[in-house]
């Protein structure tokens, strides 16, 4: 069981590292690398082939490529977070989630990266059937405690 | 193996039919309901909880709250389809795709049914492994093929 | 007379007390609820359904669903305050406001608290005519001074 | 029991009609009068002081006064509804919602008169009980059809 | 020769006033009012119907109902100036330039004191010719000078 | 007295015509002229220092630099008209409105070619009082007829 | 001396032609190729490399990421053109032209070839002088004629 | 040699010097002028016309309408780079971008002085190869290091 998560620059690491730790929440392992799209694309090529990899998350901001990227060198299911950094939103966001049609990406809201873990986990479930527990207790947590209702956690 | 496909009301019901019929390419068994988070809410409560279902894609328009209601009642995976219907596009897409952490909804692109049918056919992969040569048979056809470009297939 | 005021989770309280500070000027009960649309459904179903409120207030960021959840589940007025919190602005509004048709929410602008309570108390003068000299009284005085022309006070 | 219905020009008429005719289906008297807030402010004013009207409904395209200024001129409670027109929709969705604090209306969607005088009949049934039950029965009707999911009906 | 400034509340005097220390570099005279569409409208139509001013300049944010107000009450040309304040910017900017025909307000942009005031001048220029020189002036130093390119001075 | 219209191009002649019949109805004079500020700048120069022209009224869309130009280059008030044309609406709009500190251009809504033409008598009329009559009737007419509310009449 | 026009599909072929004909009244000779950054990426890879192309124009639709692919592929100047296709407009011109640093797109307006291909000519004539004379007989043309003001030729 | 950047205003001077030292990096020839197509426009025209200039950029905020001015009076390539300054983002970008068919402006995203410049040296290395090694070493150092994502560097 592995989740890959990629970034395009170092600058976007913090992003991933809150990925990582709500992964390990549920001990899902994550292996984080920095790979971009328009600098180093046959790292995203080997990345996007790794056979160990169960689901991709790809994290980026401003016109955002490599969630799309990576998508269309896997058979794996790839979420994508649009990052806000110094962009407008609508520019992540958008070239994020509107996707060609035989690309699809399973799309989160900005900077939402507990909600790519968590999807990650949820589509995880279906093949390791030992995390429906775990996703039954961070549930009956999250209905008792109450997380900062932001978008950004 | 089974994708629900739950829409809000029947005037949404051609947009399931074209995820059913993707679907159907792929040999993935898909039902369709249409169910209301307002209207009927014991009925999206009753399908969420159907045991048979490893995928669900929910549809809507406008304030789209479908989506994120059946991701908060499951923990299958929910793919989410912004449907422009009579908004301004921005308003079932933002509602869909901002979800609030805790409840992620894998989004696709606005009235992308093509990516919405792709995307479930990626996750249930991971579970059932047949599936890899009848996407590897897709790719195959749409790297040769080029089907539209535009969103709304 | 009872104004029951739900907000999401518990970091929208302050935004809460605002509204029940400002009901509190027209003697008009209110009482506070942290409930989730997607975390704890139940606790709004049977919130919704307290025979003993005459209007209710719900407020949320994001993809905003409370509302309109509140709204499906009762037949009394159900006001919907967007907050912007670390979404965009037009998420929360677009959510709120647009509402299929059948389940209409009374949407008031962005982080307006002020308006939401004093449209609850224009709601409930209708039943209890006495708030009509209070709202004289209200509408003299704003007439008089100048409170702060923004929108999120 | 009388709602009263305000456009701005004789071209918003068939809105108000839809308005008219649905709550018309609720046995709800409604006046339909054509006053614009810039053309005929003294008739915009003469009406909202109408002691016999319970709700105001004022729509409105473009930049939407109408509704704001019926709501600065009565105690009773103001819908508002955008409507398209040639205008942008933003235009008059965030005129009729954005109002400074003191002057609440309460905002329904784009060109969404079935949520207008749904809205109204929801407020008007605090007062007149006997609504109660006509709106349990449309809510029954309502669940059980499926009425058009756009929100311009 | 008057220009007579409106906003609709104290918080917007600071605006006002960049506007008025404006004129004074023409010898504008320029009379300020705090008067709101909403909340004095008598104030406004008696300010509207001076026949001493020769331009209005109406500010106001959110909703903008001022200037509108303002150019229906007047044959006087009357300068329109969203005001950004705690609104998302096109709310004040769309309401006051989408007005609908036959009630023209000359917007300038967002927050921009500086060329409402110029436009007033550029205006009354027509009428008291002797402004011409102090405009030839002004863009002999406006071209030498370098001041910021920021909209909002 | 003389009004001069400048369009970038023979396709925007037709909202010109727009604005010269409506200035027609007071008996105002106008000139249309086809010169682009990119096109044939030289043209915009000499229309914009015609000493006989006492206000210009510039009509584009897309990125709508014509308004801007003929502001830097007259002493005469300059009244812009955005085009939606094959924009986004948004583009026009911004480009004539948001303009920098020292060049004001008196803007109107979206394709209001109405408001451009009564903008100019408003402003015409501080010099020529004749107009104010022909105003005043304008008014009666348009207070009694109901003019469509579209904002592109 | 090549132009290499590159479309992610067959149904943008047509932008593509527009592209090539403009070019050829300046005798640039150009290649159309479609190419997908998903679906082809060796081919964009291989004609990026293409020693021959002195420009490469990229377009695409929706979530539009070739143009930077090939921007991060060859030192020759790329030009993205955003395409509206069924898209929301925003979503194409923000992905070209929203790239982050490292990787410049040159990007035109939204749909607009005639632009693309004129700038490509512009970039050419900096190594072919020849094409100067052709730039100046178009520019005369296009200062006499008056093309279509649209933005999507 | 010889880069020319301008930028309307001296507020913009800054933005300015980052192209400079970028293009520093490449022994690429810089020079920046204040000059404005409002306030200077014989300066514009002057420098537009510089035989010596290979490519020009131009930045401005707001309505930005220099960047088009320089290419409709150059047949060199025009860089623009529209900047965020107090504007709302959107008008700088779309005033650049949107420019009419026949006056192409290469656009480059918000504040991206990196690309802009880089976009340059792309283009510059048509006609000077000795370009294309230093191009080679840049892409070499940006595909190891890791500059920030963000684009406003």
């Amino acid at each position: 069981m592995k989740v890959t998560v990629l970034v395009g620059s170092k600058s976007d690491l913090e992003s991933a590292e809150k990925v990582k730790a709500r992964l390990a929440e549920f001990d899902v392992p994550c292996e984080v690398h920095v790979a971009s799209a328009h600098r180093t694309p046959e790292k995203v090529d080997r990345l996007a082939q790794d056979p160990g990899t169960d689901v991709f998350i790809a994290m980026a901001g401003l016109s955002a490529a490599l969630p799309g990227t990576v998508a269309a060198r896997t058979l794996k299911p790839v979420i994508g977070v649009p990052l806000l950094g110094k962009g407008l939103g609508l520019d992540s966001l958008l070239s994020v989630v509107q996707m060609p049609p035989g690309v699809p990406v399973a799309t989160v809201g900005l900077d939402n990266t507990d909600n790519a873990a968590l999807l990650a986990v949820h589509i995880l479930a279906l093949k390791y059937p030992e995390l429906n527990d775990r996703l039954l207790r961070y549930r009956a947590r999250w209905r008792e405690e109450s997380p900062p209702s932001g978008a950004r956690p």
